[in-house]
C-alpha cells in the first residue's frame, strides 16, 4: 500500500499518521521526494481500510497494491476451480455447457416444453425464474414456490440440473433440491444475502450487477467463499453504458480480466446482455472465442405470449439452430 | 403506447399480435406509412409489459406515453407530499432540514458526542449505521443491534429523531423505533425488502442505485407506496459515471426532474456523492438552490479513527461552520 | 415520425406546430386518446429536425420511426460494400484482414522491422501513426511528413497497403499515396474533416468515438458518404465506461448491430480496446466469431522503448503466435 | 511517481528498466516487499510518459504522483486567472457575467432582436454560432462567414462583446474581431486546432468533451496555454452517462474540483446539459450556489422556429424573468 502525503504536512499530523499505522503488522518506508513525501507499507495490507488512512489530513491518496481480496485470487489459487453437478455436468474443466430456459416458469406444460426441446438440442443445464426481480410491482413477480415445484419436476422428468434464482434469505430452504442458487444483478451487492449463501455448499451463480466493477463482483464472492462455500460461478450479463442500441453492453473483456485475476469460472448471459434475439448467437460464438465456461441462454416455448422477457427469448427452433453452431466452436476452441 | 411495425409484417403475424391486443382494456388506432405500420393504443396501458409486445415478431420497436409509474406520479396527486416526524420536523413543505451523523455508529460516547454537536450546529435529525454494507466482507460491518441501541439512546438525549439502514427483511421489527428508515443504494432494488416496507406506516428515505436510472428510482417508490406506505423520500447520492475525480457524480439535475415528475420529496447525500470533505458545502449550496428537500451529511467526532468513511467525514467544527452557509441560503431561498 | 402531444395543448398552440408542419410534405395522422393527443408523420421525414419540432411547447415527446441516415443505411443498399485496395486486399467480403503496425512510427530501421515481420506472419496491410492525437502537449506527438515517408518506404519495400491518421484538414494532400487514411476516435466528430474526405475516392477507416453511441457513429459515416466517398469502413476501438480493469470497454455487441444497420465492413481494435497486450488475442478471436470484417493490432519490434502506447503494443514474436490463431479461426468461421 | 514491479521480476528485466530509467533526471528508490517490489521517481516526472514505463515486462502499474499538467496547476499559479474583456467585463474575479443568445445565428432581425433583449436582462455577452457541428449533414450547419458578420453587427449596435465557436484551423483569420473564441465539446480533443490557438492572445472557452475527464479538459488547456495562450476559460456543458430523462448530465462537482486544481475561470452551460428549457434556472442557481465563474444560456426569440436546439432555448421573456433571479443570487453568494 502506498500512501501519497500533501506537501504542507506538519510534523505533528504526520506523528499521528504514523501512531495509526503502528497497530497493523506492515513495516512503513518513507521517502521524501522534492514535492511529495510518500509512504510504502509492506506487508498483509489487505485488511486495512484505505479509506481509513484517506481520512487523516495529511494524506493525499492511498494506493493498494496487494489487491484486497484473497479466496477468489489466483495467486493463491492457481488452478481453476471446478465444478461439479449430480449429472457429471463439469463447470469450469475447459467445456462450454450450455443453460438455456425461460425467463419466468408459467406452467407445467411450458416448462417441460422448453426443458425437453432444449435437452434434445444439446443443452445440458436448465434455467427458470420461479420468484422473478422486476422494476414494476404490476408485473408477473413469478409463480414463486409453485414455480420451484415445476423445476423440480422438469429436472425429474429431463434428468436436468436446474438453476434458478433466490430473491431473499428466508428462502433459502426452498431452494435445497435447486442445482445452482442464482444471484441476480440486482442483488449482487445484497450482502446479506451473500453472507447466507456462503454457509450452504452449493454452487451459486453470482451476477454482476448493471454498475459493478470486476473488482466489486470479485469481492461479492469474496463474501460468499468468507464463509466457506467453494463453489461460485461468475456471471457476466452485460453492463449499463451509454449506448441504446443494446439493452445492455456485453463487457466481453471480463471473461479474460476475470480468468486472470480468480481461478473461479466465468458464464455468459447473451440474452440479457443485448436484449435482442438475433445477437445471442454471434455473442456466444465471441464468448466461447474469449474463453467463457458456459453460456446462459433464455428460450421460450413462445415467447410472445412469455410473461417476461419474451422481447429476448429465443423459440426452441431458434436455439436449436443455434446451438449446433455453438457445439462447434466449442469444439474447435476447447479441443 | 405506440406500436411500430416491421415492414415485412404478414396478415397472419398482425394477427396475432392484434389478438393479443385484444385481452387489453384499450382502443387501437392503425396508420400505414409509406415505409411503417404503426399502431397507437388509447386506454389505461401501465398494466401493459413493454417487452411482452416487443416479443412479438411483427413489431419493430414498443414506446411508451403513459409513465409506468401511478402513485409516485405527480399527475394524479399535483401538490407535495409532506411528511411530518415526532418531533414536529417536516419534510417536504419547503425548509431543508439537515440530517447529519458519522458514517457508523461506533460507541455511545461517539455518537452522543456528534448528536449534540451537530444538535447544536442545527441539523435536526441523527444520522448513524447499524448494519453496514461494505464492499469487503473484512471489513467492519457495523455493530448492528447494539447500534441500533445506541441510536436510540442519542435519540432519548437530544430529541432528534433517528435515520438508520435495514439491509434485511428479518430485521424490520428492530426498526420500530426508528423514525426513518433508510434503504441503501445497493439494495434500491432489492424487491423483497421495498414489498416488507410497503407494508409499514414509516418513512422511508430511498436512496437511488449508483446506476439506476431516474425512472427505476421512482418504479421502486411504487413499489413502496403500492404496498400502502406512502410516506418515501427519495435520496440522490451520486451516480457513477466515467469521472474519477470524484468518486461519483452528484446528478444535481435529479432534484428538479424528480420534483416535475413526482409529489415526494427529494433530499441529497453530498458526502457519498463526492467522497471528498471540501466538496461537502459546494454541493450542499447548488442542491438548496436547485430545490433540494432537505441535505444529509455525514459528520464523525474524529474521522481519521472513523471505522467506515472517514475519508469523507466532516469533523463538528468544519460541520458547524458549513452549516451556518446552508442555514443562510436556505433562508435566501425559501424565504 | 410521432409526436406526444402536452395534455394541456390549447387549439392556438395546436394551430401552430400544424403550420409549422405544413412546409414538409408528411401527411399527419392524429388520434386522440383519453390522457393524450398523438401525431403520426408519414412521408420522407429523416429531413425534419425532431429537437425542432420539441421546441414547440405543445410537444411533450418526439420518436423516430425512419433512422435519420441513408446512404449508409443497409435498407437501401442490402448488400455489403466490399473495398478492395491496390494489391487486391479486399475488406468487407467475409475475409478476416489484419492490419498490424505500431502505434508510432518512430525510425526508419523499426517500420521497415516491424513491416516484415507482420507480413511474414501474415498480416496484409500496415499501420503507423505519423501524426500523433496525444493528450499531453509535451507527449511526442509523431514524425509527421517525415513519419509519411518513412511508410512510403516500407509500402515500396514489402507491399503492404498502409493505413495511417489524419487530424487536419490542411494534410490531405500529404495523404495522395496512403491506402486508407485513419479518422481518430477522438475526430470522430470533426465534421469539417469529415466533409474533406467526402470529397475524396480512398476508403476512410473511420474510428468510433471514445463516448459515440452506434448512430452517431452512422451519422458520421452518412457526412463522408454525403460527400460522394462511399469507402468508409467502421472502427470499433472501445468505448468509456465506469469499468476501470481495462483502458476502454471492447463493445462487441457493436459488429453484430453496425452489419444489421448498414453495409458498411466493420474493423475491431483490440489493442486500444483494452489496453493490455495479454488481452488481445482472446478479443481478437471474439471479434472473428461475431463476424468482424478486419482486425488492427498494435506491434512495435520493441515495446519498452516505443514512444507512445508501448504498454499496450505486442513484439513481432507475440504477434507471431497469435496470428497463427486468428488464421485458423478465420478459416474455421468462414469457411 | 510509484511503478509497483510484478513478482517474478528477473534481475535482467530489472536491469533494462533501470537503464531506461537512468535518461531522465530523476533519483529512483527502491522498496523490496514480502510480496512485491516498488519503485519510487523522484523528481520533475510529469515528462515521464507513464504508459512508456507500463510497456516494461516487468512493471505491474504506474501511479503518477505530480499532476501531469504545469501551466493551468494552480499548485504553480496560486491567484485566480481574472480575463478582462475590450468592454470592462471581468471572468475570473468572483462576479458572475451571464453569456446568452441563439444557438445559431439565423438572420440579422433575429440576432439583433435577441441581443438586445438580453441586454436588457442583464446579459453582458451575446452568444451565438456561425460555424454549427450538425450530427447530421443534412441539419443547417449555420451561415458560416455571414453568420459572424450578423455577430459583429449586433456586437456594433449594442455593445456586447461576442462568443462564437471555431471548428476549423483555417478560419482562425474569420474570428479576429471575435471577443472569445468557442471550442466545442466535439473538438476538445482536436489537438491541431488547441496549437494553433495557443499562439492567439484572445480568450478561449473550452467546453469539456461528453465524455472527457476532468484531467483530459486540463490537458487540453495546457495545449493551449503551453502555446502561449493563457486566457482560457473552463465551460462545463454536461457529460454523457447511462441517465436518459436530461440529455446529459451536469457534472456541477466540476466547477469545485477546477477551481481547486487550476486558477482559470469555471463556466456552466445548463442549456446543453439538461437539453430542458425548465432546467436552465435550477440548474444556473446551483452553478452560482457552488462557484461558477460565469454562465451561457441559450435564448431565441422564437424557439420553435430555430434552425438548431430550439427544445433547449428559452424565449426572451422567459430568461428575463430567470435572469432577475441569477442577479439576486449572484448578489447574495458573492456579496
Amino acid at each position: 500500500m502506498i500512501i501519497v502525503l500533501k506537501r504542507n504536512a506538519t510534523r505533528e499530523k504526520m506523528a499521528e499518521l504514523e501512531e495509526y499505522l503502528s497497530q497493523f503488522d506492515v513495516r512503513v518506508n518513507k521517502w521524501e521526494g522534492t514535492q511529495e513525501t510518500v509512504l510504502g507499507l509492506i506487508g498483509d495490507t489487505y485488511v486495512i481500510d484505505a479509506e481509513a488512512i484517506g481520512a487523516h489530513e495529511v494524506v493525499s491518496s492511498v494506493q493498494r497494491v496487494q489487491e484486497p481480496y484473497k479466496k477468489v485470487n489466483r495467486k493463491f489459487h492457481p488452478d481453476n476451480t471446478v465444478i461439479t453437478l449430480e449429472n457429471g455436468i463439469k463447470i469450469g474443466d475447459g467445456s462450454v455447457p450450455i443453460i438455456a430456459g425461460p425467463c419466468s416458469v408459467e406452467s407445467e406444460e411450458q416448462i417441460l416444453e422448453v426443458a425437453e426441446a432444449i435437452k434434445a438440442s444439446g443443452a445440458t443445464m436448465l434455467r427458470g425464474g420461479a420468484f422473478k426481480p422486476r422494476t414494476s410491482p404490476y408485473a408477473f413477480q413469478g409463480l414463486q414456490g409453485e414455480g420451484l415445484d415445476l423445476l423440480l419436476t422438469a429436472k425429474k422428468k429431463t434428468g436436468l440440473p436446474i438453476v434458478t434464482e433466490i430473491m431473499r434469505v428466508s428462502h433459502i430452504d426452498l431452494f435445497e433440491n435447486v442445482d445452482i442458487i442464482q444471484v441476480g444483478a440486482r442483488n449482487m451487492q445484497n450482502f446479506e444475502l451473500l453472507k447466507e449463501l456462503g454457509h450452504l455448499k452449493k454452487p451459486i451463480l453470482l451476477k454482476r450487477g448493471l454498475s459493478s466493477t470486476i473488482e466489486e463482483l470479485l469481492m461479492s464472492a469474496e463474501y460468499i467463499m468468507a464463509g466457506g462455500n467453494d463453489k461460485v460461478i461468475f456471471c457476466e450479463r452485460g453492463i449499463r453504458t451509454f449506448e441504446t442500441a443494446t439493452r445492455n453492453t456485453l463487457d466481453i473483456s471480463a471473461i479474460p480480466i476475470l480468468k486472470e485475476k480468480s481461478h473461479l469460472p466465468v458464464i455468459i448471459d447473451p440474452s440479457h446482455a443485448a436484449g435482442i434475439p438475433s445477437l445471442v448467437e454471434p455473442l456466444s460464438l465471441a464468448s466461447i472465442a474469449a474463453g467463457a465456461d458456459g453460456l446462459i441462454i433464455e428460450v421460450h416455448n413462445d415467447p410472445k405470449k412469455a410473461l417476461s422477457d419474451g422481447a429476448q427469448s429465443l423459440t426452441p427452433l431458434q436455439f436449436d439452430g443455434i446451438c449446433k453452431n455453438l457445439i462447434r466452436a466449442t469444439e474447435f476452441f476447447r479441443q
